[in-house]
């Protein structure tokens, strides 16, 4: 693993968010324009209801007027002008990430071969789990693994322990795979909008805990997942994507079970690719995605 | 309108359920065998759990070696002894339906098209609805429309009237093809199992009024339609059929709507063929679905 | 049907396609910016690989600083200097549809209920079919129906009869639901990318007649429908919208065809949907849809 | 790896299919009725065009009246009088496969997670691949690996060599993981119906190479993927499942190369899973899959 992937090109990308009014696009254009910007990708939403204006908008770096330390003093001015909400990216950065697992290894593996393969750029200084079953899967990557069990009782201070892993790996965010431990309040404060969840059903259908159950004793036709960022409110954090399966009558528990899995881990990786690319925006408690 | 379609071949229908024991199919195919009987279609379940069988079985009622009329009294012997819940059907007997609307034309449209075309078989004696919006596009079709207006002061006598109506013209059935009105449980209870709804989420996401807004307001990626028997307790009867499709942040509410209706024609239009061809089958809450 | 519904406010409609330039947002943006444009909706795409540009903008026609029938005359210096293909159009213009039928209904009574509920703004001054099958259909909606029949004998002639047809009614564009006529090239020619067809089958699986006994003879899982422009290479025209269903071992060819009808009205209506509000835009054989 | 995931109950599965006659089930179900065989699952299907019948059933092996080395001879009369083709199973007795890879490792990860869970309930004695790619990846699994290169000069010795290989690690059937080469008829013959590949697009569009590229240039709004038994006619097998994922003008060949992928893998899971249940039937070139 010594020699990870690397992004094809070196790209600056923006993530804007602002009230509405004319003259924004105009605005930007005019700021990369002069500066000799190649756009590669530009994607922009306005929602009239919220009168409220989005941009995602990626360029090369390499040859850009402005070196790319001081893109964000030249660009704060504009943004001040038009009270923006702004992110800068460079894909050349690979954001670090902690994954946490309990004892399902699905969405686990799945992660790790996009990791391998190059899908997914990000770097992985660490896994941690509740519980010892997927040390050994996890070391097999060559990525260090922390046992960090958590009680009702140690639950605040593992949880201590556990931002300051984070912290001490310069890891910017994290992502639940299918990690059966609620994180409290001081973890979701510590990376807000930045932990990625699986949650095994379509969301507001069934949340919280043994929803293919529920879904079966409903004896609804279509199961989902839901990959979401954390937020206090269990369940509830804004939706990045959704999948959805057919079931039938022969499919007991176990065959919601089976089949939801495939969901989990298709679903929960598409929303780290979305994420990581820098293509989704929080706005109040919903996503703006640039797929 | 003279001729309508009328189904290729003459069959006969049971639909069963019972405790799970060894020795109900062969019973089955024996009764069957024994009289001749030229199997069309044969599809069983058995759900372990509830140690319960089910089961829908087609034959050629023209050269059976029972009389239609008398198979009834034939099969009862073999259905007390093993405990059955069942129903004969014959295809050459159209179920009478009434369709009740309100204002939408989407799923009337949908259903009239397949009725006319000979999909759906099946008899229309009448349209009932509380507003005067469809009376035009239901008489184009040469079919009785009936204004039943509903306040809250009236509505107990209304629903009377309208299991006259449905009385008087022996509908075996309704349809709900987006009546915006909830059923008292005189109506449900005057046709149990019998009164199939489309409700415009995916159930049990977003029950009860304006799903479209609130899964809008929470940011969903998928939205769904959903048909259902129609029970006393709003939106939980048994689910008969599901559909989905997706949305993005680009979607308005107005979106939402405009793409689920397309859902919520193609959904209720399914769950009417299955019902109407004998294909469902109620199970506690849930439905088994031969499809 | 005396008060037709109109769309909810007037907007004005480019469509672009050009050379990708440095640029290109930042002059048309100015040119709205100036005149005090309104931006409802912006959508753009830049294909990297051919260098092509592609944008749909919507602004507010009433407060635009350009009286209606100047904004062409306005616009052209600038879409000059960049080489564009353009058009304009305006929301409150309905487009005028002929529609071509044979014999089946189905999508032509998707087409007439989204019609009469506002959810397709177009006028529909005539139906034209090879049988006379559908004329009551037609007729109950107060439409006009031309029986043209064709035969190898009189094709070209009739052919021109419908054109002229076209022209006398001010028809800018046509829909083939479900016509069974494969159109000659002076026909094709005649509305160049302006005539939407249904192909029951997921193209380019099944091109050509009998697709789902095709489908089922090569026991597929899944079968499909696609809607695109008609050109003179049958089922080779860029592709505007694809639906797809499952189906497994037990649906026989007559379900493959149930099932498929369900998809072949909603995947037409979807691309006559994006055309009529001006959303695709052909570029080669491809379509770019602003959805 | 030492104690693998075994099945919770060890059943015989029969897997039948014959022309259709009055009287198979019943003399089916009478077989196991008299010898007090306790059925856990059954699922038949009659193709009336094809006067064909498929049946699978499942019972419990150990309260069964006959010994499961008996089972055969048993059941051998029956089966003659019937004219069925037949298997008989064991849910305790796991499949050995071969992996074949090439250098893509997602469905080769998604299998050994599956593998590793207990969910593919399998041997896997080995893996083959014509590159070295994939070494580390199979080895950290404590799997044998095979590196046989293959050259249009010696392809007919090294398939003989890997025919031994899975011979000598008995090795009933093979799975193509994204193996990028043409088996030849030698191989095909060897395992009839037991090689399954997985096909990245949605056969018949788009069979042979490069299907991504084909689907992207004829513009496709859907792309899919195919799993499918081997035979000598490439792309040309009896297909096992199939699954498809919306793309857009937004997507380059790169993104539709990545949203195939997740197809890929969980279409090829699926297959392997319904073969290694003995759910599936082969009858021509299509299959009855009880799902």
């Amino acid at each position: 693993m010594a020699s990870r992937p690397t992004p094809e090109r070196s790209t600056a990308i923006l993530l804007i968010s602002c009230p509405d009014q004319p003259g924004i696009v105009a605005a930007i254009s005019n700021f990369l324009f002069e500066n000799s910007g190649n756009i590669f990708d530009v994607d922009q939403h306005v929602d009239p209801d919220e009168n409220a204006f989005f941009m995602r908008i990626e360029w090369g770096v390499e040859d850009f007027g402005i070196e790319r330390e001081r893109i964000s003093a030249a660009f704060t001015p504009l943004a001040e002008k038009f009270g923006m909400d702004w992110e800068l990216h460079f894909s050349d950065v690979l954001p670090r990430v902690a994954i946490f697992v309990t004892r399902d290894n699905h969405c686990l593996y799945d992660l790790l071969s996009r990791y391998e393969s190059g899908e997914l750029l990000m770097e992985i200084p660490l896994v941690i789990s509740n519980r010892e079953d997927l040390r050994n899967a996890v070391e097999r990557f060559d990525i260090p693994f922390h046992h960090i069990p958590i009680t009702k009782e140690n639950k605040a201070g593992q949880e201590k322990k556990e931002i300051a892993l984070l912290r001490d790996n310069n890891c910017e965010m994290a992502i639940l795979a299918r990690y059966m431990q609620i994180l409290s309040s001081q973890m979701c404060q510590a990376f807000p909008h930045k932990i990625i969840n699986i949650h095994h059903s379509f969301l507001p259908a069934f949340p919280g805990a043994r929803p293919y159950h529920s879904a079966f004793k409903r004896g609804v036709k279509i199961v989902g997942a839901t990959s979401h960022y954390v937020t206090e409110d269990l369940d509830e954090g804004p939706i990045i994507a959704q999948g959805v399966t057919q079931v039938s009558h022969r499919d007991s528990v176990k065959a919601f079970i089976r089949k939801g899995r495939d969901l989990e881990q298709t679903v929960l990786s598409r929303a780290v690719w979305l994420h990581i690319n820098r293509r989704t925006l929080v706005f109040g408690n919903r996503t703006v995605v640039f797929g």
